[in-house]
């Protein structure tokens, strides 16, 4: 089962948008910005102290996840600018790097004797994230020099983790390496770094004690157990993605039916009993972690943009690594992408959101932040930049690469996969499938394919219709080659949580095909006093806004102030009927700072 | 306007068999706690560094809290034991009284160089508890040693804060001192504690900028302001009702039109925005404060049981001190009475809460706990003692002394109120009243005066009725003297909250009578699953459970879990029906820990 962002052409739709937006705007902000905040320029490795802008330990992986963004966009247009940013950041690189391979900037320039003494301190995941976009550009560009100074830096890293062992810990604190060496070795051929990588997910969990002390808890840093025993989601919610991506890929690798398992039960724990209606994971800032299950309150949850994406990449893994084939992945990734990961930009494509909440309530926060300074919400708008700009390439990288998700070749059945709906073309030189539709405003998909194809039928979905028959195995129809044309119900409906999300009960969640949608406040007055018609989803009047995207209008009821007024009166339960406005999740926060539900009561 | 326990003899019914528990358990319960923690041993003022039990700054006022509702009980019965208790306190007392009056063991023992330095260190608070006590044991035996006690520490308090001003701050950090001294003055007829009283009255607020740093903020300790100016309640709730009613006192004794108008306004501000259904005040743990309005967080509801009883001082001192002989006074009294007092005491008298918490669920604060470091929740069953232990004295004052706030005698009117329903006789040797009634069980109340009275029209009840004509005026119905059967409507009712308290949206508490009720897990699983029928409540079983009161059955719903399963799914609001046992509030949490709510759903 293979996929390739490089085959595939998107032509049209929110996925070509949002790759535009990237190309055109959010590529150049991000890049802007870490020019601003001392990034860039700290590649040429020459701070001193008392010179503004000193270094963070992980500055190289912001920049290096921008990098790999940018060789995703150099492999479909020619930029001499682009690339020569890319090539400054190489040269710096290669100029400081050490005679030993080594390149960190924080501890070439800062802490030179701290050099691979802390676990938490992210060299492995810099040099990672370094890797994969080495990896990026030698496959965008077939250029190899970023690749082979960073095979240097591996031989380093071998030697100093495998070899010498003389660090004090064995398994990097952020995983992020594992998933590069394995992109290293599918890349070169290289065996080495398929050991590499299987020696730093195999290490994790082994008792090591000075593993498990990373902010006090072992879980956080998901050193609790061994790999294989790993079957519930816990701590630093990106690492642990990062972490199952990898594992993914080592099972994929070693044929390792026990690490599928743990993988598919982790998915399992993650998507049925810790991940928000809109995709997002990691429901508290106290380590950006999971938490207990169905423990996902709606005002204050983390739901860091980062983890979507994450999400993304583990999904999309396991949906390879499978062999039962399941559209859950896809659909997971579908959630991921329309919600929980968009939500991270903004419309404009310059602004970031980093914690991605469920529901704001202005007054409330504001209430609870004058008097009880113990609590902590995500901010309201997006900013430019953060100190800890993890999140905005990531969305960069992402948005240079969407073709990933959207379809996959599968060798042993000879099936080109469906698994995203855009206006794009899939040809990897063998086989062209074309899918033409304006998803996810209809659920009208045309394909015309030359080669047998199979379409997701999105979990969400209430009827998948098509004008040609087809076989229904675990969420795919499995078509012949030819030209088809299916048919998705996009009738907006309502749904709740389980019964587990206690603070949900009642309250209701409007959905319309892969977009969640919120109410904002700024189209909906005393937003918390209102409530859906049970009933009225499916009549909701759909309307495009050009910025927005698809908004609904649904019928209501708003909550009356009790008759008799004062603070309490006898149960007085008076509405007067009302419209509730919506826009997508990923829309919200695009009007000024304003109220924000997704979750509604209803009635 | 007068009250006074002494005139009021309870017959029967709730209110004496919370006095009897008190005078045969809990008085003597926390006089064994207190002298098991060395309070009572702290009075011998020999502790030297290296022994256990080093006194703390505030043990002066909970043993003298324990000595005030002494002196009510042993107004009542010969106890010579407890006298010999009380006695032996006043001995250590006068024997370690400086020369100049000064007592206070933590300064005289722990940091004698830092007597009256630190506003936040209770010197003032004990002394005012001290003189309430030294007042009381007066009054109740006419045995006035430890009344001139406390005059001679007067005496030096004056030297100190009014004469020579050697102290660093000008009023006391937790106001009680300005009560007490209000007590001196009624009790001794002397202008001079008047005076005082009024000074650290008057005094607060007024720009001491030593003053307003406490705890960092000037309204935690109500310096915010002079009194006339404060309209908004505000800081730790305690030292608040404390404060109020002073103020409320020093009104009646100048004839301030302008101070009471700001206590009406805190009272307003208070019972239409800061309250809970259960007359729980102060909504956080952080300064044990008030918040904003409508901050009522059920969950983490702080609502100390101390704060309850400071309302019934300050709301009973506004009755007598507002001549518009307002109900909502005596309603105040009522509520916080049989809830948010009473739930501060187990039902077998030895036990007790200093946080209210208008919800449990134990899941919840389970995985909260187990993942947010930051959350802090009240505890779920009472103890024997708390370190900061002022509740337990303040309920055996508390429990000592209603008869204060059952009956008043209005002289310009001549008439004898009667605010609390309990069987009963008023007797001030003019005047004899004598109330038969088995309230709260039911609402009948049989009333035979000899003088005109006045009867409470409670503010929660839809239907008052009386078999002789009356006036009804400002919630009261007056009466020619006679014998009267009043009867109040105490069908069970639902009540919500005023919108602003947006938590509770959707949900209903309920009532009957006086009574708030509370559901627990202990007799309904799966509580948060729970709803009530919203027009079931007026049929509700009522039974009587010996220890927990009178109980109540209603037909409610329970939510079933989503058909499809899952974390989430298309709304599927399926219920099944149930019965919802209610117990009063104040009852909760004598059966072992279980979930509990005051607040469910309704549909």
């Amino acid at each position: 089962m293979k996929t390739n962002y490089r085959n595939v052409t998107l032509l049209g739709g929110y996925f070509k948008e949002k790759e535009l937006l990237n190309r055109s705007v959010t590529l150049a902000a991000v890049y802007d910005r870490f020019s601003e905040s001392g990034r860039i320029r700290a590649f040429s490795c020459d701070w001193k102290e008392g010179m503004p802008d000193r270094p963070h330990f992980f500055w190289d992986s912001d920049v290096a996840k921008w990098m790999e963004g940018a060789a995703y966009v150099l492999s479909r247009e020619n930029n001499t600018d682009l690339q020569n940013k890319v090539e400054h950041l190489i040269d710096e690189i290669e100029r400081n790097q050490g005679e030993d391979g080594y390149f960190n900037i924080y501890f070439t320039v800062c802490e030179p004797d701290k050099r691979f003494t802390n676990r938490d301190w992210h060299e492995l995941y810099c040099a990672g994230h370094l890797m994969e976009a080495a990896v990026a550009y030698y496959e965008a560009t077939g250029r190899d020099r970023f690749l082979r100074i960073m095979e240097k830096y591996a031989d380093y890293i071998e030697k100093v983790f495998m070899i010498d062992k003389s660090a004090p810990y064995e398994t990097p604190g952020h995983e992020e390496i594992e998933l590069a060496l394995y992109r290293m070795y599918t890349c070169t051929g290289k065996d080495k770094y398929l050991r590499m990588m299987a020696h730093f997910l195999e290490r994790r969990g082994q008792s090591d004690n000075h593993e498990a002390q990373i902010f006090g808890a072992a879980r956080y840093a998901q050193s609790h157990l061994p790999i294989r025993q790993q079957k519930e989601a816990f701590g630093h919610s990106v690492r642990a993605m990062y972490l199952y991506a990898g594992m993914t890929d080592l099972a994929v690798a070693k044929k390792d039916d026990e690490l599928l398992d743990a993988c598919r039960a982790l998915f399992e724990d993650v998507t049925k009993k810790k991940m928000y209606i809109t995709g997002g994971i990691g429901s508290t800032c106290m380590g950006e972690a999971f938490t207990a299950a169905y423990d996902l309150p709606n005002n204050t949850a983390y739901t860091e943009t980062c983890a979507s994406i994450g999400m993304m990449f583990f999904a999309n893994r396991l949906f390879k690594a499978d062999p039962m084939r399941d559209s859950r992945y896809a659909d997971a990734v579908e959630l991921e992408f329309f919600n929980g990961a968009m939500s991270g930009l903004s419309l404009d494509g310059e602004c970031f959101f980093y914690e991605n909440p469920l529901e704001i309530y202005l007054d409330e926060r504001r209430r609870i932040i004058s008097t009880h300074d113990h609590e902590r919400f995500p901010i309201t708008q997006r900013p430019k930049m953060f100190g800890c700009s993890c999140c905005p390439p990531n969305i960069v990288r992402l948005l240079a690469s969407l073709g990933e998700y959207i379809y996959a070749y599968d060798e042993e059945r000879d099936t080109v996969f469906i698994n995203q709906f855009a206006e794009s073309v899939y040809d990897d030189g063998e086989r062209r499938v074309k899918v033409s539709t304006v998803y996810p405003e209809d659920g009208v998909i045309r394909i015309e394919s030359d080669t047998p194809f199979a379409v997701r039928m999105p979990g969400w979905c209430k009827s998948f219709g098509a004008d040609k028959p087809y076989r229904a195995e675990n969420g795919y129809a499995y078509f012949e080659k030819g030209t088809v044309t299916v048919t998705l119900d996009m009738t907006p409906y309502l749904v709740n949580a389980s019964l587990g999300v206690v603070r949900n009960i009642g309250k209701a969640a409007l959905r319309r095909g892969p977009i969640v949608y919120c109410a904002e406040g700024v189209d909906n007055p005393a937003l918390f006093t209102r409530y859906f018609d049970k009933t009225a989803a499916r009549n909701a009047v759909v309307s495009k806004d050009e910025r927005l995207g698809i908004c609904l209008s649904v019928k209501g009821y708003r909550r009356l102030e009790n008759v008799k007024g004062g603070l309490y009166a006898p149960l007085d339960e008076a509405f007067e009927d009302c419209e509730i406005k919506l826009i997508p999740y990923a829309s919200f926060a695009n009007r000024g700072e304003s109220d924000m539900a997704v979750y509604l009561f209803y009635r």
